[in-house]
């Protein structure tokens, strides 16, 4: 299998990225499918050691700007490194794609050029969230930002059968992110959404969950609108930072703190890379019809190498296949049952 | 002046909570007069050092569990802990009461017996949140779910009001928070809410704000509505104990680590306080008629004796005046310039 890779997405630029992908083909054990400007990724995989590594360049000379709109750019810019990338995994060349990229670009992008899976209505960006003793998968982030109900329901469907199908959880457990536990809390989005997760075949559904139940590990899946999901998920990250600078300018405050600091890089590198919000590598594009990862735009080449192993997945367990096979089933089990229609 | 105290309410019990009253009664200068069963109250008092506190305690034999329904529970006992607090703010004994118990009884509570401060449609829930080189005012943290964009553009001005008869900052900035920084970005409340805020008189407007921007301190007071904000001030909260727990468990992994961490200690008790959500006090109901502070329910004594200052400080600015004073002019301003009506 080879995974294309846009190798010119990221904050941290193509030599990050590519020394990334490498060691991701390699852990993987995945061809890569690079796609960028020619010449540049030719001197930029000229400093790396890509022995035994199945590559191939894909010349994309164009690329989106993070401040463009980004169904225009998408349109504008057929050759750019997110529509090349794409369409490598559309014409089945590439099982699938990771960008680290312009990640509405690579949403817009997925929808024109792969389109949906059949059977999806919206598909969702879902990804890990860092918890206790795991990690919490989370969807939307941020595509759809005022979702109906029925559609939230369909999330948690799409993320059930990805957590069963690549994640060999066999009856994951679904929650509603809601601003207490009780069925009565919520907004009205939610309240309307609660009794159809109670009805909704495929959903094993536990209930109303808080926000501090994503980094305690409740529930296997929380399920919310593309807003909410995406404050949620920045909001934590920015946590995270906020308690790490705080720590950082406690532990080296003093000299004799300083030397303790010293024995404790360990601890703290452990810490650092278990609470790294870029290292889950990067967000499904749950419902594309084809494999799409979004890694973090901060992403470090572990970053990229992670979400490579995202897609290998993904590809590997035929995501969208899974999706066009159990998504009618669900609706036609709701519709037996008189339920949604 | 004095503060009213619900001694029952809170996690940890009322010795813990009348130990942090009687703190902040001393630190702030303020008299207390403490809510609950007398017996009970005596007993804990008896255990405590009260020299120089003005001190009282009123007799409320009722309390209100955390699983009662707000509304019904504050109408049925009228003798609860809770309910006589606020009955003391609404006929001036005391200058503002503070509640670590459930906090949708004190917001039920505070309609009830106080009411709203003139002019003002929805009170909201206004607290800070840790953030670097500081603390960013957050509002509503849970009282209305969906609020109409004006009710929103409302909270921002009384915020903006609370940050400069408070905290003297002449004209804080505030942030509308969002999925992104472009006016383009948001869910349908967010875009409708976004003009009506860059229109409003009394509202240094700064643009959208994501959920990384609390943390980071971009802006002064971020206002959102009360289902977002909850699940955000949750999310942060749960991240922080997350990363708390990961560490704890990284640094007592070995005996070097161990030993190191001993020197470490006063760091590590520095990055807890600064990032304890329980210890910036609590949070205001603004716009409610009186001061009401509600404490978290994990409440230490430290946190108790900050959200008596908290009272204490909202009090004698006298917040529910410069609402009703200022909010009007707001009104007023608007009409003039053909603004929101």
């Amino acid at each position: 299998m080879r995974i294309a890779i846009d190798a010119t997405g990221g904050d941290l630029g193509p030599a990050t990225v590519l020394a990334g992908a490498i060691d991701g083909a390699r852990r993987f054990g995945v061809g890569l499918l690079i796609c960028g400007p020619e010449a540049e990724i030719r001197d930029a995989l000229a400093r790396l050691d890509t022995t035994g590594v199945d590559l191939e360049i894909i010349d994309a000379p164009e690329s989106i700007a993070m401040d463009e709109q980004a169904a225009q750019a998408i349109r504008r810019k057929p050759r750019s490194s997110i529509a090349v990338a794409l369409g490598l995994v559309r014409d089945g060349a590439a099982g699938g794609m990771v960008s680290a990229g312009h990640s509405g670009a690579v949403m817009a992008g997925a929808l024109l050029v792969l389109g949906r899976a059949p059977g999806v209505e919206r598909p969702a960006i879902a990804g890990f969230m860092p918890a206790i003793g795991g990690r919490t998968f989370v969807l939307d982030l941020g595509a759809v930002t005022d979702p109906k109900p029925a559609q939230i329901v369909q999330f948690a469907q799409m993320a059930s059968i990805y957590m069963r199908g690549v994640h060999d959880i066999p009856n994951p457990t679904v929650g509603l992110l809601s601003n207490g536990e009780e069925a009565s809390k919520g907004n009205q989005l939610v309240r309307e959404t609660y009794p159809l997760l109670e009805a909704a075949p495929g959903v094993n559904f536990k209930g109303n969950v808080e926000g501090r139940d994503i980094p305690r590990r409740v529930v296997d899946i929380v399920v919310t609108d593309g807003f909410t999901g995406n404050v949620a998920l920045k909001v934590a990250e920015g946590a995270a930072g906020l308690m790490a600078e705080v720590l950082r300018t406690e532990v080296t405050a003093t000299l004799p703190r300083k030397l303790a600091t010293l024995a404790l890089r360990p601890a703290f590198d452990a810490v650092r890379r278990r609470l790294d919000y870029a290292e889950t590598g990067g967000a499904q594009l749950l419902g594309v019809n084809g494999v799409a990862v979004v890694a973090h735009g901060r992403s470090s080449s572990r970053a990229i190498a992670n979400a490579i192993g995202v897609a290998e997945r993904g590809a590997a367990a035929g995501v969208p296949a899974l999706l066009a096979r159990y998504l009618p089933e669900f609706r036609a089990a709701a519709e037996g049952v008189g339920g949604r229609g």
